[in-house]
């Protein structure tokens, strides 16, 4: 492949240096005693000293609710009191921020180093909030990112942890290297996959799988994400069709009548699989890759709301279809991996 | 940034090189004739000549239909008599080839260079062509992926091409700054940006914009994809709760009561938002941002199933909800701008 032969070598590198984003890096008989090398993974393992668990949250595609779910977990982390961490490695679409209700925050300096913002007690960290203006976008190839993801292992004082959720990009490239790489020697408990039931989605799931196998990530478990629509009878919009494709908005109509007349009907929940699921979705993956399942969660516009909003979908009681779910794994991930 | 001083520079390059990731690349004075610039450069054009326009399909988040989009734009792009070539430059999750019902193909060799795998007349290229084992991640970092991508526009035999259209990975990283820095020259025609009804995905459609402006790619407009779950009340499933959480499938018991009591139920559609769109959706941020807005698509399960099995959702009747919308934007597209 091209370019492959170009390295990237610090000036004060020692003689042989495979090049920072070498897969080698690190590793190389050359590395010893490298003042690039040995520098920053001792200055992150010294950060990542007083934080006891590490996860990372991955997704093969985009779009399936991997930031929901990051920061659903760890609102129902702090919901536990323990102490939480929310780190942001998405780069170029950091959703972090909004979903934790923290749009327009700022990142503040200390003598301790760069100061998390914090939310019920979770320390977020995102490009999010560097940026000047959020429209900006963020047009910056691989080493730029992997050198924004090294300071916020290095530079940011994240305090005493029980968990660091780090949430990332969709794929297997320079994001999930590099995290890997920086972490790794220090523990990383294990990762956890969020996926649709689409196959498109799960082709990828299998990737994220064989990543982690091949860099010795555990598999915490896999989560399936938006597995149908569930909603009460009575919050829909109904529309009757007419044979020229024009729609009329009929709702009010619909609901009386079924008031009148059939009024058993309006305590039903109407489902739709939206995504086709015929294959056996991430239960049935889960089986053919031995990895474990940790469950799933229904598509809930009440849950997309609450993560609009920036809001935990545990308090109050909107959320009745997926927070039970939501809980119900992150229980299961605690019980199965004694994170408690 | 840590890094930002490490250069890619080619063995046989030019005194004053900026290096081949450089934003200077292939426009500083030092790459003046230059063997590694030129060369490529003016292979792709070679490749070029004979495609009349090229359409960049990007998104900002991930998961919102984008190579959906792709698909049947290419599908409905053929089905008019077109000359359709769809490159997938989606690296780490290529997913053309299942969405154009070509999994397990394979590219071949020609004295003209590679050939793209064809399907009603469309010219496919992906790197899940040439993957051994599709659950194989592709673990690469941007220069390898910048590689294939140059390797696809210079060494792939496209033919005469009416319409190129290239399916992007969410974001504005290595994969998009290649294809621009590699086509821009050859003239590309536009981008077109999918996102869905939510302000998460809204922002990130914005940073998508500021994108195309920085790089200079016109927007040809965005598609909002996933308005709303349109669906007959009679392919719902319907469930009853009790009081201890339980779900009891009811469907048949709730289609008898409509039949007997209620028939004029049995002919609407149910609606329900999915996404928040209370802040305006994309037409809004269209207007804000002074980009064209082509249209909603409705989420469909049908199309999802289409996609997921790799079909036109124009042919047959099936995607009844969505296909009329999907064919009003693309017609519009063309009108817009000319391109019929």
């Amino acid at each position: 492949m091209e370019n492959g032969n170009h390295k990237e070598i610090p000036e004060d590198a020692n003689e042989h240096c495979p090049g920072t984003q070498s897969e080698d890096a690190g590793k190389s008989d050359a590395c010893a005693g490298c003042p690039n090398q040995e520098a920053y993974l001792v200055v992150i393992a010294e950060r990542m000293a007083t934080v006891k668990h590490k996860i990372l949250v991955l997704s093969g595609k985009g779009g399936v609710g991997k930031s929901t779910f990051s920061a659903q977990l760890s609102f129902a982390l702090a919901a536990m009191d323990f102490q939480v961490g929310l780190l942001d490695i998405d780069i170029c679409g950091p959703s972090i921020p909004k979903m934790l209700g923290l749009e327009g925050q700022e990142i503040h300096q200390s003598n301790l180093g760069w100061s998390p913002v914090f939310v019920d007690s979770i320390g977020v960290m995102s490009i999010g909030f560097m940026l000047p203006d959020p429209d900006d976008a963020v047009i910056w190839r691989g080493p730029r990112k992997n050198g924004i993801i090294k300071q916020f292992l290095k530079d940011v004082y994240w305090g005493e942890l029980d968990f660091l959720v780090v949430d990332a990009p969709p794929g297997t490239s320079d994001e999930h290297i590099s995290i890997v790489q920086f972490l790794k020697e220090t523990g990383i408990d294990g990762a956890i996959i969020v996926t649709t039931p689409q196959q498109v989605s799960l082709i990828d799931v299998r990737k994220e799988v064989s990543f982690c196998k091949k860099v010795g990530i555990k598999v915490l478990g896999v989560v399936e994400n938006m597995s149908g629509l569930c909603q009460p009878v009575t919050d829909f919009k109904y529309l009757k069709q007419s044979k020229n494709g024009d729609q009329e908005d009929v709702t009010r109509w619909a609901m009386e009548i079924m008031k009148e007349k059939a009024p058993e009907l309006l305590d039903l929940v109407a489902c739709s699989e939206v995504f086709d699921s015929s294959a056996g979705g991430a239960a049935k993956m889960c089986r053919d890759m031995g990895v474990p399942f940790l469950g799933k969660v229904p598509l809930d516009p009440k849950l997309c709301k609450a993560a609009e909003e920036g809001k935990s979908c545990f308090s109050g009681e909107e959320c009745g279809v997926s927070a039970p779910a939501l809980s119900a794994i992150i229980a299961k991930l605690l019980k199965d991996n004694t994170m408690t």
